[in-house]
């Protein structure tokens, strides 16, 4: 295990190097958001943080991966995991609030621009994977644990399929058909989704059969 | 009703016409899979088809419009509508001829640039509506119906709601996460979307509640 590779969060520092920390990743969101991904540079992010272009190369490899990390705290800020008491409940919980940061934050509006410069860029697109689907992925997943915990969906359950089908269709409206996030959308994707796994639809069969 | 806006197909021309229209078609194709739609030109796919420029603006108001009738024609012609007799075989048999298409066809690898393309210019994306996702939706929604008909999922079921759902898992591995695209991937997402619809879970919920 090369755990040594991603040096841990908690040691990372002492006050004065966590306050450069937020102040780096408060630059660049705030560059992010007015210029772009491609227009940003380490230099700007460092004068307007107060801070030394070397903080910033200390802790994060490359451009992308600090803008990626900037703009997840931002993305995520207003979409906390929510407990309901039903995997339709959660669902739905989690793409209302996905819904309402995309269409009226900024790192939402900043969402579609990173997404079409990782397309072209595949650099760009293993740093979004690593700091951005990863991280994300590894947080919501909880959300179908917690639904195969009560029963409600079985064991074996693929939390990954359930999570391509959500964000696939909320991805493929905002960007690929631009039609309106509505909120019987919203309700319609929640209870598919519920409802298929419920089925056990999202038990992979074993073994896969060549036919339909 | 506004029909003389959009001339009837069937009228269009004289087999002269028709063959000028197939050969523009083709080059049209070729010069996309060869330079892409930015650095594709009228003038080129005139050239090569052996028309004159005045040929094609007869037939298509813009380079953007010819692009992508061309382009969904050798899209789609590797994924007939089938009838398997159930709706999760109809949506395998399609979710498996649109991954050997994506995979293997030069149209399917032309797909990512389009749509990183249309996301980064409004009249691309209009164009892209109403050529691409237009036709292949009305084609598509076929085999949502005919498992109404069969009685198999329940009168009601939103067809655009099964399809986001398709769709939005393909291009979202595809695209977005790059993960691979594998059969266990095509029969999870056909099994889910078929259990999820068979459980009226398409269908929406009437008066739209406003909580979970």
């Amino acid at each position: 295990m090369q755990t040594k590779t991603i040096p841990p969060v908690k040691k990372r520092g002492r006050p004065r190097s966590q306050r450069a920390e937020q102040a780096i990743l408060k630059a660049a969101n705030e560059l992010l958001a007015e210029s772009g991904l491609a227009a940003m540079t380490i230099e700007e992010v460092a004068a307007r943080a107060g801070v030394g272009k070397a903080s910033i190369y200390r802790r994060w490899s490359s451009k992308a991966s600090l803008a990626f990390d900037a703009f997840v705290d931002q993305f995520l800020a207003g979409q906390p995991i929510r407990d309901t008491g039903s995997l339709r409940g959660d669902l739905l919980a989690f793409v209302r609030d996905w819904i309402r940061t995309v269409k009226r934050t900024p790192s939402g509006r900043a969402l579609s621009g990173l997404i079409a410069a990782v397309q072209s860029d595949p650099e760009l697109a293993a740093a979004w994977r690593e700091r951005f689907i990863s991280r994300v992925r590894k947080q919501r997943r909880q959300v179908v644990e917690r639904a195969i915990v009560r029963g409600e969906i079985p064991a074996g359950s693929d939390p990954d399929l359930l999570l391509d089908l959500l964000y696939g269709a909320l991805y493929h409206r905002y960007l690929h058909i631009q039609s309106p996030l509505t909120d019987r959308f919203a309700q319609g994707v929640a209870s598919m989704i519920a409802a298929g796994a419920a089925a056990g639809a999202a038990v992979p069969r074993r073994p896969p059969s060549a036919a339909a």
